[in-house]
């Protein structure tokens, strides 16, 4: 018999990084005696339900590795698509298996998020129920970094980078005036301020700016944060404040919620967007000072032109490294990184049941909730940078712009 | 008598390339034999005004001249102060007189848009009126690229290149997910199109999108909008439209303007903010799709992380040329750029009185404004390339981020 095919997904929200770890899955799986083929599938576990397999064989050259390991979002397609649970509908799982049979695929990997982390659960317990040997593993990305049990996650790397650059680039172009100004940007993480700690860092790093960091992890008062901003007057024209999507008042509600809801906010404008126009329209009320919200929105996710070196290399390694994993026998497992010292930065590839990681999220730890102790930003430093080293070379096209892998 | 001395000041909204014009003006100072010391004004005419006026000889440090030249915004600072025109109130013309003579100025260069040039126009024709021998030479700079008898403007093809790339970045992003969308991405350019023109670049490259381009110098039509992207819809689930903040109905309103208030600056403009979200409300209750909008903001002028080599080297050429002319006497003038071919590209430096230059605005061409003509893709392209060409290496600081000259 022929040895066992490979195939491979991705799923959930885009990053720099995961296709870093699509290159790495199919390139160790091509180097790798134990495997046969190398398969994609298009948009996820949704396009193995359609049946959306592709070669991958065109990873054996070295060039289209490069390539796909810089290029932004998902080269293969993603999918929002959530599996029963398999005692009660195994639909979807008998077709899954009839798909996985007529490719001959001996290991599965699934690269994403929470939800993926989900299905990688699921196909492992049903598959393992079944007593058939198909090896499932997760591995793991978000640009959020709120996955449990790894010390982060790839993709974060390089949208902390993108945002420490952006946020270091608008300190510059803010402070320009001799006019009393409030920016407000706001920073993607509904449930976890990581990014927005990430784009804090010209602060942690010495800088006065960004003035205010505003983590969904503290309860957020607006009385207060106008207070924060009239103090900070005293020292400085220009007031930033880097604040999360996510942030809540005391009660959970989300700050500007109305905003977003009813279609009219408490201002009676009309619906205008998220909590950094909210904030925006909250301070020219109340301070009546200049103010501008900047959403930094879906560029922080995208922009592969300021990737981490550091990032998109752990990306390929934790992708070869569960190659590696199933062709020892484990399955139901997601990888994660250990990080074994901070100087110099070392992290070693590891793994943890699926089970224990699904539906979990992990919060910024207390000790770098506060900005202004030191102690914090220190920590807070110590964690962030090592992740953000080092400039990628984009192969460019003929007109100078990035090239892409694109199937 | 001691050499005259030159003075350097900075006006408007930043870009990436205004502090390399600094550079180009103050280092051809420091090292013209006509000229004696050199100074800044910090927050342009207003620091004048202030006697805010700063010795920056250490320009002769060729590392600080590197710094500078890639540090995005104004190294000096800026401002938005109108003069008043000197035959009915010369009374801030006495100030600037008495301060230039206090610091034996000869030469006073004013890098800006359009409302600088109206500063060099009033400050020249005052001087002249005087008869005094002080030579005031523009430097244009704006990323709108908009003022006229220019072939394009320093800052542009920063600008330009930061949105082809993100642009291409976004297309990545939106095309993974299997179900039908619209992304609105809102570019800057009150009244000129240009840099949404530039937005387009992944298009006008021979790729599909962004699918839709709206200029202002084209009437938009909310229904004709709509319509276009329900046909598109046919041929692709994913539809990208790039979206000038200026666009106008056949009134010659603002698109969206009810949602945006009447906020107008001091030179009368109105403040936009929203048309993105205009649209995507527009889409969202008329098409019910998936909608999405990125107001790109201001990263689109402080993006020095992604400027065009091009664009610094030109800038630092404009700055370097006007120290030259006004050394051979000339005052009153505004620098160009005269392009002399596009294959190879190549580009000299002219001057025109200020006066021809001062409150007019250049408009995309009529050759360029309908992306769905390949006639009209070409011309844009050729157009358009060349500014955005060459990478630029910023020195990083210890921490591995971008290193700024600070005064």
């Amino acid at each position: 018999m022929a040895y066992k095919n490979l195939l491979v997904g991705q799923s959930g929200g885009p990053s720099v990084a995961i296709n870093a770890s699509l290159m790495g899955v199919l390139t160790e799986g091509i180097s790798s005696a134990g495997v046969g083929k190398v398969y994609g599938a298009r948009n996820g576990i949704a396009g193995v339900l359609a049946d959306q397999i592709i070669d991958m064989g065109m990873l054996e050259d070295p060039n289209q590795q490069e390539l796909l390991k810089a290029t932004p979002a998902m080269a293969l397609g993603s999918c929002r698509y959530k599996l029963a649970d398999p005692d009660a509908d195994d639909q979807d799982f008998k077709r899954i298996e009839a798909i996985f049979q007529k490719y001959e695929i001996g290991y599965f990997f699934y690269i994403g998020g929470n939800d993926s982390m989900d299905t990688v659960a699921k196909l492992n317990r049903f598959f393992t129920g079944r007593n058939l040997d198909i090896r499932i593993i997760g591995v793991p990305k978000t640009i959020d970094n709120d996955l449990v049990l790894t010390d982060h996650t790839p993709g974060f790397g390089s949208a902390a980078k993108y945002l420490a650059v952006t946020v270091g680039e608008i300190i510059r172009d803010i402070v320009i005036y001799p006019v009393k100004s409030v920016t407000i940007i706001e920073i993607m993480g509904r449930d976890s301020g990581w990014l927005t700690l990430a784009s804090a860092l010209p602060r942690l790093l010495g800088g006065d700016k960004p003035d205010i960091v505003a983590l969904p992890e503290n309860v957020f008062d607006e009385d207060a944060f106008l207070d924060e901003i009239n103090r900070r007057f005293a020292d400085s024209s220009h007031i930033i404040a880097v604040v999360s999507e996510g942030i809540r008042d005391k009660d959970g509600a989300y700050v500007g919620s109305i905003v977003k809801g009813d279609g009219v906010d408490s201002f009676g404008h009309k619906q205008l967007a998220g909590v950094g126009k909210y904030l925006e329209l909250l301070v020219k009320e109340r301070i009546g000072c200049k103010v501008r919200s900047v959403e930094v929105n879906i560029l922080q996710r995208a922009a592969a032109h300021l990737a981490s070196k550091t990032d998109l290399d752990e990306a390929e390694l934790i992708g070869r490294e569960a190659v590696r994993l199933a062709l020892e026998g484990k399955s139901g497992q997601m990888m994660a990184f250990e990080r074994v010292s901070n100087h110099p930065y070392q992290v070693k590839a590891v793994s943890f049941p699926v089970a224990e990681v699904a539906n979990a999220a992990r919060m910024v730890p207390e000790e770098m909730r506060n900005i202004d102790d030191p102690l914090c930003r220190e920590k807070a430093r110590e964690y962030l940078l090592p992740l953000i080293q080092g400039e990628v070379l984009q192969q460019r096209d003929e007109n100078g712009l990035p090239k892409y892998f694109i199937l």
